[in-house]
């Protein structure tokens, strides 16, 4: 089993590097702490003595070979870059949990046939470089490597030359290759396993998402001269349609969400009847069967709204990707570990986007999660109790043991 | 009766100056453009014969002596900034129709014991400066002449500095005095008297307002990973109390109107449950008996929609002005003008601010509106039919005949 304190002492040493006055840290991808991480990573990683490399994105990797060096790569991981004022489990966890299990194989001298990667992808979060996810899906074909060099962050600076910047531009051949199993191991960033009082969820898949942006276009007035009566006002509109998709998603089961997180008026002035209000919908749903049907049922519930108000409005889908659903032999012997080990679990859905997400494309992968206090994430209050990290780690090193023999 | 020839000609003279591409004015005050109308507007003055000034906020006085020349002064006018890409109509119809009445009057040799002064105020838009209604306000006591003077736009200029600029200081003593009568004719900027194919308002008061910020206070957490019924979604409870305000008001009396016009979310990101949503309420009510009660029904419909969903909120005053009742003795006359002269009228409340709101604290006041067609105002497709400029200045004109006998 592996060593709490030692994983413990790592966390936290990594949580001391663009650490925030409230505990969190800003460690944004491809900056000077992140470097500072990626280093401090890699030290670790050699000190365990695995073979360290990095990729032309700047995914870092550590390799302990298994008895047969031909065989396929069992490989966990997740990513060290955070939000601004993000918490210190939040992709930390996936990585240094990954490294905690390969030390305790290689110090306890498990048997393995199959090699044990430990991975840290680049820009996870996508808070600095949008889309999220960069690293693992430029090597699992989701951006090409022009895309993805070309992005830029908020001040006009290149994904390339930032990678340069740090020093962290490898060669492509060092890019994940044969990997037959991929495991990430997260905080769950929601309530659920705290609520039902469970120590790991395993993940059978990542909801589908779509992005939109609706405008209903009203007709902007003087607000004192102008009559209720008279009115086509597209605030009044758009709360209406954020009201009727809020009880949509509530009638809908458990993993079905829609959020509206962002707002504008036009022309956003106190005194005038808004005409023209834009605001972006983001609609999750874990489930295969009715994924395409429910984002139809929400453009209907808009439409009707809007048209009930006698108003029109455009809608424009930003984004779409629909549900992954992980392998069922990698998700079964996650299983398999939690009832072996007596740990309480659960099989749930993520409803965010992983390393996980595009790593399935190229490997059955599946997912651990452990509970989120308060389910809070993405800021400095991110938390887990330490007992619950230490379960869910021990599930990790089980499974990898069972799936590199 | 007026020459609608001449007016006409002087009202596209002055739309010439700040035109913009699509037949709007941006005639900032104190800008260059509403320097040059104010020219302008002083050679007309003078060309007609008046006696010229302008005070120490700029306001420009032109007077015609009448036989009495120790009689109060009978007053009529309005202002000649403009909102940017506002209308060639708003503020100008006000003023040139009472230059137009001034040089009628002269042109016909018609007596009058009273003097006679048309004014054009400063900043009445309070779209480079706030609060609106500087020139006016600052004349009648509402502000004083450092708060009014230490003003600054968006770049950080100051009122005073902007005045001296255009070279408009003029003396203390050149301010209205001894104003008996206040007559301020406007263009309606709203529906009503098109809808009701009435050709004059005669406005008997000016609504009483209060705008508020209202602040939910919900839980920030990720928009994937919340399932709805953990969520405290401050936008949902915004939208819940936009759709009860506007329901609010469609069920008061006429001149009754709330309007939502700016509202944001923060963290304001596409895949966050909004933590706190603040929103601006915008209320009128012409009624004085109703109007504090009114407000008193807004804030509890607000915490009670609030309290509903089990979030909080907090709600600040950003001001408030209680209705303006205009003078009997004055709209009485206009009444009677209109009965005289056949115009088809109403009696009706002005919704919006204007410079006749504070010259009611020293003259007795009222107003004259004009149909603006569709109701539009505050855009460059603001506009009034010819024909109603003619009937509603000959009201002006013979309504300041009788009162200045």
């Amino acid at each position: 089993m592996i060593q709490q304190d030692r994983l413990k002492k790592r966390m936290l040493e990594m949580a001391e590097i663009g650490k925030t006055p409230n505990g969190g840290v800003t460690r944004l991808a491809l900056s000077e702490e992140n470097r500072q991480g990626r280093e401090l990573l890699m030290q670790w990683m050699k000190e365990i003595g695995l073979a360290v490399r990095y990729d032309d994105f700047g995914n870092i990797i550590g390799r302990l070979e298994g008895s047969d060096p031909d065989a396929a790569v069992v490989m966990a991981g997740s990513h060290i870059d955070s939000v601004p004022k993000g918490g210190k489990f939040d992709g930390v966890l996936g990585v240094l949990g990954a490294l905690e299990v390969v030390e305790t194989i290689r110090g306890q001298g498990i048997d393995h046939r199959n090699p044990i990667e430990v991975v840290a992808f680049t820009n996870e979060e996508g808070a600095r470089f949008t889309p999220q996810m960069l690293g693992s899906g430029a090597v699992t074909g989701e951006f090409s490597k022009a895309y993805t060099y070309a992005r830029t962050d908020w001040d006009g600076f290149r994904f390339e030359e930032e990678l340069q910047k740090i020093g962290f531009v490898g060669a492509e051949e060092n890019r994940p290759k044969n990997v037959e199993t991929f495991i990430e191991m997260h905080i769950e960033q929601g309530p659920t396993l705290e609520v039902n009082d469970e120590t790991v969820g395993v993940v059978t898949g990542i909801a589908g998402f779509t992005w939109l942006e609706v405008t209903v276009h009203g007709d902007s007035n003087h607000s004192g001269t102008t009559p209720m009566s008279y009115r086509k006002d597209s605030l009044v509109t758009a709360s209406g349609v954020i009201r009727a998709l809020s009880d949509w998603a509530n009638g809908k089961p458990d993993g079905v969400v829609a959020t509206v997180g962002k707002i504008k008026t036009s022309p956003d002035i106190i005194n005038a009847v808004p005409g023209e209000t834009t605001f972006t919908i983001d609609i999750r749903c874990p489930d295969e069967d009715q994924f395409d049907a429910y984002f139809a049922e929400v453009h209907e519930l808009i439409r009707r709204v809007v048209s009930e108000d006698e108003l029109t409005c455009t809608i424009d889908e930003i984004k779409t990707h629909p549900p992954v659903v992980f392998s069922e032999r990698v998700v079964g012997t996650i299983d398999e570990v939690c009832r072996d080990l007596e740990v309480s679990y659960r099989s749930m859905a993520s409803g965010a986007g992983h390393d996980a997400m595009y790593m399935h494309n190229i490997a059955d992968t599946a997912m651990i999660f452990v509970p989120s206090i308060n389910g809070k994430s993405h800021c400095e209050e991110e938390e887990t109790r330490w007992e619950d990290i230490e379960q869910g780690v021990n599930v990790l090193y089980e499974a990898i043991v069972r799936l590199s023999q």
